[in-house]
């Protein structure tokens, strides 16, 4: 085709020409950790610092592949008005080995292109200020420049890839449950309902664009439930949502949650041996590929967290029942706002004293009482405080951080629950899959956002999300 | 803690206690792959076959982690009326070698559990049947269970950490793109729009959940690009939406969409060059983990599939221009529903028709007419006839696989056309963006689906999601 007419324009517009000798292109990163030195080599990023003396011009350049910056070394006649904090620059020349013991290889530059210039008297970020949280927070577009949310930004995402890591290597198959749902009676919070937009529903002959209400995700349990019947152990990782009215530093209308069913369970023990591998495995993976990342956090943001984690990841989780719990919390010599009773949900300050009380480590509440806890949980058949299989994952500084339990996989006790509740024929469905080779299962599920805030000792939730909207005001 | 009464008493509930001589337990796949004969081994599943003979029993067990079976062998007392097709399973026994060709080792039974019965008549799957797609789309919790969909999404679940690992390995970071966004203007389809639940909107005092108008992403290219500009290379990977009022069989209210933005691009080539990479590497990647379950698709649903795909992945990709791509269409004997003309928008017939007279290759078309594209896309500057850099992929079979351009970066540019378009003020954040550090970037969209149906041939793209719900009904 390239021989064309058309083919020849497009080779013209399109194609990178070789040159004759083209500089190896090289992320910061790769500079960084070059073992030898090298010539020919072109570095592009934004400048982090400009420092101007006599007899050489100093730059830093981060490109976003590390939190560290890579030195470029000068002659000052490169210098040119354009190259500022925050402009574009593609640097070529010699990566060499430096003699400042802050890191490992420079580059000596031959040329220095400003590739995009940077309004500085404009630019929110400033060179060498350290830019508070709350600062950045304004700037949904430009913050993930700010070190502490690049760094923020990588962690979140090797500790994606950690997640996805753990549940393949264990041989959980990956199921994308639907964002969409008409399933609405989970109880787990209030729901966004989906409408078609308001110009579409003028015109359009019906209501619903299903032909019933839709309603954005809270949960995937249900739908990996079906998996989990097919494959044994599945697991979801994608985003769900809750219209809670809050402004809260604690809860987001869109956060993202890693949820995991399991097959043929002999007991809960199942359930919290696979949450407490999945938060170390996970955990030792993200401290190892970005040390410095979560280093920057552990030394300015939450100068405590490094030790608490380091406890968190050094012992087992401890294991208590919700009766022992409420038994706890009653012997306390604490004063709570909400006295704590049996039957009574556990609140964050009953989960503070329970995670000090054990050490501060993590804690598995289990075995919850019936009538606090949705349809779906394994009835106990115990008696006279009538429990279902639940359990919590409690840490320390973040109070919950998973939630599962086994499933009722008897057909009679799910039956009459959602009978007495009135919910049998919306989950005919459900129990379906009661009838056709059932088995023990159970599952959980991990707030995502939590689980980096539990990493990093980051105060409030939105300083974990790539984009900080949802305070109700949508600026992107 | 356990010393504790409570402690105790949970112990008891939910720790696995260790017996006398445990079984281990193995996924059916490693007993498969066994390279020695074991006893004390222990498979879950769900009974696949039972076929009773005077001397002996055959079951075969699957667990979902492989399309095949394992075949169990026992001695006919080991028998029970439970023990049907549908049920679920537990065998002890020993693991031996198989005298039989089709399977390496076969679990020799010493005891039979069945764990939960199966309602055979009212079971819509039966033994030994290949049912149609068309027949177990109508059973959404369970058609998982059928060969097809059970390698279908094993499949899909490989090739999610396939295009997951192509971005790590190189070097991308992964963002998780904001799913409920406020952007309404890239004119991508048809939206959906959020709204607080019918009864929260009774009680609320506002209109709004978020003060504006909020909707379902159709792309997350814009939040994308913010993030290009601090981190170079960027991904995400996630549901997107559509309100597209069709039944068809080649689209989805919600899908998955791989994006990706690249900075410090120097044309066009450098998009394709990824696209190519991505499609040929996960592909490949798929291939080789799972053989089986796309041999099945290959072999019963699209048999014409495995030739095209190995040309795909063989051949370099074509390149054409669009102005070359109407030359070929004007001078084709073939007669076209719409009449190929310079500046209309190629029909699913044009792409077909250029993709064969390309030798049924992937083809990627580039430099589209300014006017069909959005506002976002890079000025070629040429004239008359006046373009962009923007690039469809076509693959045989499907027609556009993937989609992208390199963006303008140049702040004039960008503004006199949002400036006649009226969205200089909503794009504003947008415009900042060339402020500070502008660079030429650009990016492209893969669709999920369409990118399955390329591998597997499967002609109807609600076989390649989970749950098949939205034909209009959302059955879950």
């Amino acid at each position: 085709m390239l021989g064309a007419r058309g083919g020849w324009q497009a080779l013209r517009r399109c194609a990178s020409l070789p040159r004759a000798q083209r500089a190896v292109r090289l992320r910061v990163r790769e500079a960084l950790r070059a073992r030898e030195p090298a010539g020919g080599v072109k570095v592009q990023g934004w400048v982090r610092s400009v420092r101007s003396q006599k007899e050489v011009l100093f730059l830093h350049i981060n490109d976003g592949s590390s939190l560290e910056n890579l030195q470029v070394v000068a002659d000052p006649s490169l210098e040119n008005r354009d190259l500022t904090f925050g402009s574009a620059v593609e640097v070529q020349g010699k990566l060499v080995k430096s003699p400042h013991r802050m890191q490992d290889m420079e580059l000596k530059a031959e040329t220095i292109h400003v590739v995009g210039s940077c309004d500085t008297w404009s630019y929110p970020l400033k060179m060498k200020e350290r830019h508070p949280l709350e600062y950045v927070r304004q700037f949904p577009h430009l913050r993930c420049r700010s070190n502490t949310l690049s760094s923020l930004l990588r962690i979140r995402s090797e500790a994606t890839a950690a997640i996805h890591s753990f549940f393949q290597d264990n041989g959980y198959v990956h199921i994308h449950t639907p964002i969409i749902t008409s399933n609405d009676c989970e109880g787990a919070g209030e729901l966004f309902q989906i409408e078609m937009s308001h110009e579409a529903r003028k015109s359009a002959e019906k209501t619903h664009f299903f032909n019933v209400p839709a309603f954005l995700t809270v949960s995937g349990q249900l739908h990996l439930e079906v998996m989990a019947g097919a494959f044994t152990h599945v697991f979801t990782f994608g985003p769900t949502f809750r219209a809670e009215n809050s402004q809260s530093r604690r809860h987001l209308a869109e956060f993202y949650m890693v949820e995991a069913e399991l097959s043929f369970t002999e007991s809960l023990q199942d359930i919290m041996q696979v949450m407490e591998d999945l938060f170390k495995t996970a955990t030792n993976t993200v401290l190892s590929k970005c040390p410095h990342d979560v280093g920057l956090f552990h030394k300015y943001i939450a100068p405590a967290q490094k030790d608490r984690l380091e406890q968190m990841l050094k012992n087992k989780f401890v294991i208590i029942s919700y009766n022992e719990a409420v038994e706890i919390l009653k012997q306390a010599s604490q004063t709570f706002t909400f006295k704590p009773e049996w039957g009574c949900d556990l609140r964050t300050e009953h989960e503070k004293y329970l995670v000090r009380h054990c050490g501060e480590v993590p804690v598995f509440v289990i075995n919850y009482p019936y009538d606090l806890k949705p349809f779906y949980m394994r009835d106990n058949e115990d008696g006279p405080q009538h429990t279902v299989a639940a359990v919590d994952l409690l840490v320390p500084g973040i109070g919950e951080l998973c939630g599962g339990s086994l499933r009722e996989e008897r057909l009679p006790f799910l039956e009459s629950r959602l009978q007495r509740l009135g919910l049998a024929d919306a989950y005919q469905w459900y129990l379906d899959l009661r009838k056709f080779g059932s088995v023990p299962h159970g599952g959980f599920g991990m707030g995502f956002e939590r689980y980096l805030q539990c990493i990093l000792g980051a105060d409030n939730i939105k300083d974990v999300i790539p984009f900080p909207r949802f305070s109700h005001s949508c600026l992107l």
